[in-house]
């Protein structure tokens, strides 16, 4: 299981029942929260959501529709008795926030809690099953995106065609990383004849707050699925640039130029209380659009 | 209309919908806001409180369960174009908390913030038609509790009387104030013949986090309201006791002994789905209880 669930699709003033950013990406039996607007705790609870799988908890920046939420989920997860690790990546500057709130709630956590401040892009998490990496995004305050990527699977032992040739069992473990076999006659068997490929490795790309930025859609070539925020609608170009967001047609071009599978939009605007107009707007561009829509899960 | 909304009822962690503590007071057309769990704003938007009529935010203390929601409260004031003051009072540490987030994010405020840290008992705020004062509580950390107080109201000129005696009109602000008349002749006539009397100074007593202390039903004497956390059901008094909150029967014997009108529990624990079990055990000692349900109203 890879996907991604939505649990907060508006921005800046919460509105019509929608939520501030907050998203679950689920590997298997990790899960890892982006971004953690305000009542986020109560949106992982209404939707079932695992606490005590997350992992890892990533803050793109410091607008609160972003992370006003993360010190109610930390206080929760302490309360509920967590006892596993948390990191949290993040402006450096979360780490004095939050520690700030605790000490002045007089909290002892009975989890570690590492912050990890984001200053550079690059890779930030390196589990067996899959990365992390993160790359700025132009927008108001320092922020960052994420690009959320499987591991190479090692190759499977094709057990119909291995029988054929006599290769020592204590070498399966190269072919599954992709050797050939040389017999000791100096003949080559070749990897792909005894092993099976697996499937390319799935990813994610998260591009939080920008405005319209072609280096995204570098960023995310050939992903599976991108989410990227529409604040505005197509007609509204120059408030995205004032104010550093994108619109409709901004976020699906992104998506077309780097031939994602599929796109997810959302960081509505409250003056919207009906959301077709975004999904029809970024459709004329990029067909394969969806809604951010709260509790959905979105499977990679 | 002077009146106690509630907007949060739970205790820590939120459960089964329940928000935690946030409470609006309305004061004719000033309207207060005593504590401000996380999801306050998700709070006061469904139930159409009037955002921009709060002129006060009183935190009792720095648990996150009733200040969480502050920093998201005021970043919307700021997003809805608000321009008036706002003052808060709550523990000094707040105005640090605030100010480092609102920095983070590079807010500037549209209007001013004033923070006023509760440092003594006593008044706080000296209104033309209220007064709020505040007092200490027995709590894990410092906590206050507020006691939100109608001023006294000038008396009526008895319209059915007053022709009866000659008073110059310029001498009736003095009569509205309970003074008596003398004529020229030294003739006195009593204030009670030509005025009527105002009803009594309603008050609101808001008792926060706190253990079962006699002191408060000292404060709350006579008051019409009161609200009293009863975190913990009426077996529990040691834990209650360890984590410096009351139980049913300790709430319900303040209010026997303070002769208040009318007592509103609350601070529930996440433990109990159904809230039957508080409002039976508080009754066996005080009739008139009621529980904090969210969104109802009482008028004082």
């Amino acid at each position: 299981m890879f996907g991604v669930t939505i649990l907060g699709n508006n921005s800046a003033v919460p509105a019509y029942d929608r939520h501030p950013t907050a998203q679950i990406v689920t590997i298997e039996d990790t899960l890892l929260l982006i971004d953690c607007g305000e009542g986020t705790q109560m949106q992982i609870a209404k939707y079932n959501v695992r606490w005590g799988k997350i992992k890892y908890i990533l803050i793109s920046h410091l607008h609160g529709d972003h992370y006003f939420g993360l010190i109610g989920m930390i206080t929760s997860m302490c309360l509920l008795g967590r006892q596993d690790s948390l990191y949290v990546y993040g402006p450096s500057k979360l780490k004095e926030i939050i520690e700030l709130q605790l000490t002045s709630a007089d909290t002892t956590l009975p989890f570690k809690l590492f912050f990890i401040a984001l200053e550079e892009d690059g890779l930030i998490v390196n589990e067996n099953k899959f990365t992390v990496s993160c790359f700025a995004t132009q927008h108001r305050i320092p922020c960052r995106g994420f690009i959320i990527k499987e591991k190479k699977k090692k190759r499977k032992i094709n057990k119909e065609t291995i029988s054929n040739y006599q290769i020592p069992t204590a070498f399966y473990d190269r072919l599954k990383d992709g050797e050939d076999f040389t017999t000791a006659e100096g003949n080559i068997i070749k990897n792909e004849d005894v092993t099976l490929p697996t499937r390319p490795c799935r990813s994610y790309v998260y591009s939080a707050d920008t405005i319209y930025d072609r280096k995204i859609a570098e960023l995310s070539s050939g992903a599976n699925l991108l989410y990227h925020e529409t604040t505005y609608v197509k007609t509204m170009t120059e408030n995205a640039l004032l104010r550093f967001h994108s619109t409709t047609h901004q976020a699906a071009s992104i998506a077309l130029e780097a031939c994602v599978d599929k796109l997810i939009i959302g960081h509505f605007s409250s003056k919207y209380e009906k959301l077709e107009v975004y999904l029809e707007e970024a459709k004329e561009v990029f067909s394969n659009t969806h809604l951010a829509i709260e509790g959905v899960t979105h499977i990679i």
